[in-house]
């Protein structure tokens, strides 16, 4: 069992309510970073599902998150044979954190009867930059969790010299060796710095939905996370990723809507 | 009041509770059309809400609905200066057909802060093709209610020559005079026929989960309908949409996960 499975963990109380505690090395700043929320929330989810996949997850984010003891409430709206339906709450001293729908199923291995390819292409890992380890009293502790290799340009907003667009793309696995899996998704779709800084903005960037689907089990390895967005307008902005894996397949796809810092 | 005003209205009954009439005329083949029901529903979220528009629904369906009585069952789950989240429910004879989870706020006419062109380039719209209109007899009554002008290679699966790849592009307006509002966006995000029959797919593909933002309020005229899909895989697919008006603007953007259909 990695940091990361136990971190994610959530032991059931009963079919409606799973007790988790929120880890508090997947900080940003203060607020636990909603990827790693949205991990601990379909534990439970999938848990309690016949099926073992979170194919389809849509979150909206109410209020940020501190560290630890809360509870995922479920309620399964409908099960079939393919698929399973549930409304679930993250709940933290009483108030909802997270409220979601997420469907489950059992993805099989078959190779894509039609895939695209990357949006953008990403130079070799070994011209990708590495950011310096956070400080020991950083609260991003989150940054100790991943290991990230910066397409260069997407990160030059660290040097002040924003890219103009809104971007971010980078190598991603775990700093403990843990292969991908949905939860290591469900992670790395809300783990890039949000690609508005790229566009020169700055400051916490609040997601409103975080809507993402699980398209592939991801096969051991590096991941390729590929974020940018389409517009930025009346302090609102979407942000696209897709997730590659280390075979070259689409694994997961999302998109945020999520208002533009004030910082 | 147009005829699409009347189809969508929404009744207050209480706080929680709204009483709607699912009408007739925007059936694809027996069920009704899922942008359809998302906009009737986004009528009793925004009618209780002290916010103006929809900016972000994420909605999952659970069955295909038929024409008749219904409700739209509404919890206000956080309501604040900026925005209100709203989790409702589409009830058909005591059935959910669509649970979501929807952001209401109320978007100003700034220009953007920053924006993308469209993704792909439209023929104007002298070269586009319009569909021969429905047979009376027909059960798809939904092609009555808008113009649509195909980008052909898009539509050349209707005549046996897919494009092999998943795409559906059209220039759309409601066939009764009407300026675009939130609610003809929510019915253009899924007005098309599905991005997989351009792959050479066929029957009906039932939506999952249908997540759109609404970006900007459109400008009156003819919207342009971008549609294409990345990943064919294990009986799922992806549908993404962007929505310009007729200044240029990104107006709306949305994605679904469905299930290819077997027929």
């Amino acid at each position: 069992m990695t940091k990361f499975d136990e971190a994610t963990g959530a032991i059931r109380v009963d079919e409606t309510t799973y007790d988790v505690c929120l880890d508090p090395g997947y900080s940003i700043g203060g607020p636990l970073n909603g990827g790693y929320l949205m991990a601990v929330l379909l534990r439970a989810v999938v848990d309690a599902s016949p099926h073992e996949h979170p194919v389809t997850t849509s979150a909206q984010f109410l209020r940020a998150a501190v560290p630890g003891p809360a509870q995922v409430r479920l309620e399964q709206i409908k099960t079939g044979r393919t698929a399973t339906m549930t409304r679930a709450s993250l709940v933290r001293d009483g108030d909802s954190i997270i409220e979601s729908l997420v469907t489950t199923a059992t993805l099989g291995g078959a190779a894509p009867d039609w895939t695209d390819g990357p949006s953008v292409a990403m130079p070799p890992m070994e011209q990708c930059l590495r950011l310096p380890a956070p400080k020991t009293e950083s609260n991003m502790t989150l940054n100790a969790q991943m290991e990230l290799a910066f397409d260069p340009p997407t990160i030059g907003w660290l040097d002040g010299r924003p890219s103009g667009r809104p971007e971010a793309r980078a190598y991603f696995r775990m700093a403990e060796p843990q292969d991908p899996d949905p939860y290591v998704l469900a992670l790395a779709v809300d783990a890039l710095p949000p690609v508005v800084f790229s566009a020169g903005e700055r400051g916490w960037a609040p997601t409103v939905d975080l809507t993402w689907h699980l398209r592939a089990l991801p096969a051991p390895g590096w991941l390729t996370v590929i974020a940018g967005g389409r517009l930025i307008s009346d302090g609102w902005f979407d942000e696209d990723v897709e997730v590659w894996d280390s075979a070259g397949r689409l694994v997961a796809q999302s998109r945020q809507l999520a208002r533009v810092g004030r910082g």
